[in-house]
């Protein structure tokens, strides 16, 4: 199988770093096939927009979703995201690593899903959720907290890790038709001691072996031509 | 009274445009100041990190919150975030008018949050909900959605659109001490005729104008160095 990890932290030395690391070499510990999209040491540009496309369809007014749909046909995405959209294609598995930054993944991951995951490459019309592209892939999301587990909950103000997560896990994964797992959450992980870091790095590690276990290989994500005869001519105009 | 209005859409001819332009002429027609970042115009850089500081606090392991904090005391957060601090500290009211991307704000929105709401200047161990330091101000979301008002319900997949707004409403506006008044949202804005835009602009003008009733002007925002004597010493240390 192939995992494809997303890290988006801006230090090397970081926990989320280690973790990253910890689950590369058990996926291939178990023979199976890793890439890491590490964005902050490949200074992934975050903001979606112009310059995702080596040529615009329409220089006067920028539609995103219309620009993306051509360029999916075209092949016209710059290098830096169609390298991106392949690796997501070929993955099997996606494990987004991130420090949950005021709720919700750094900004930089954020652009990595909005310019990755473009129309016509990840989704069409109607290719949502038990229809998505992605279905029979696996996907996880694994986040350090500042907060306690307490802080996630009702009681503790910032409510359930997955009321916080439902934008990522529902409206991002599950939307393009992956099989959401429970996230791997490592609370307070500033204040970690080692003891506490390597329990955390365990846990991490069994969660990986899960994600590989009895997951039958997918077929291919279709290419953006097949996606094209998939949903049909009209409701691709439709949309754009 | 002050608004800021933050702006992240890629087009100035886009629908999240005219609305933002409504927004400023209604607050000024009434008397009151109006201030915009339109990130896409500024080019916002929107990936948190190194680049956010003038000099480093330790130049081997990158820890941002301890970073953000020796920033705000010494004063040396680039000029991008130093004014865009400024901006925010100034506002009494806050608008954040986008396009919901994936179920969340755009990236460059995003990292706008991420790096420009620093630990020392926006907020400080302990100054959360009740006791946030942006209490007595307003702040709004407004959003257009690609979704019809259907799809965000339970039946529709989405879920309601309190539920997919959460982390931004909560986890950042609350957890800094904004009142937080209901989301203006646009479903479908992608399909209206104009007719129903004038509507949508018209419906946000009144929603413009009812943020500005009723709001006694509030005290400043702490500087960073009352925010230092307001939490202690000691809290501060032990988060960094």
């Amino acid at each position: 199988l192939n995992v494809l990890v997303v890290l988006a932290h801006p230090e090397r030395g970081s926990f989320n770093s280690a973790l990253c690391e910890a689950a590369v070499a058990e996926v291939e510990r178990l023979g199976h096939r890793a890439e890491v999209s590490d964005l902050y040491a490949m200074r992934f540009a975050a903001a979606g927009g112009r310059d995702d496309f080596a040529v615009r369809r329409d220089p006067d007014h920028f539609h995103y979703q219309s620009e993306q749909l051509a360029a999916a046909h075209a092949g016209t995405f710059v290098p830096a995201i169609a390298a991106e959209q392949d690796k997501l294609r070929r993955a099997d598995i996606l494990i987004l690593q991130f420090p949950l930054w005021w709720g919700g993944p750094p900004a930089i991951l954020k652009g990595w899903i909005d310019r990755v995951c473009a129309y016509g490459v990840t989704y069409a019309d109607g290719t949502r959720f038990d229809a998505g592209l992605f279905r029979g892939r696996r996907a996880m999301l694994s986040v350090t907290t500042g907060g306690t587990p307490h802080r996630f909950s009702d009681a503790g103000g910032y409510g359930p890790i997955d009321k916080v997560l439902w934008p990522v896990q529902h409206l991002f994964l599950a939307y393009l038709g992956y099989e959401v797992v429970a996230p791997q959450v490592c609370y307070g992980a500033a204040r970690l001691d080692p003891i506490e870091r390597a329990r955390y790095l365990d846990s991490f590690r069994q969660r990986t072996r899960n994600l590989l276990a009895d997951l039958p290989p997918p077929p291919p994500v279709p290419t953006p031509h097949e996606i094209a005869e998939l949903v049909g001519e009209r409701d691709w105009t439709s949309k754009v």
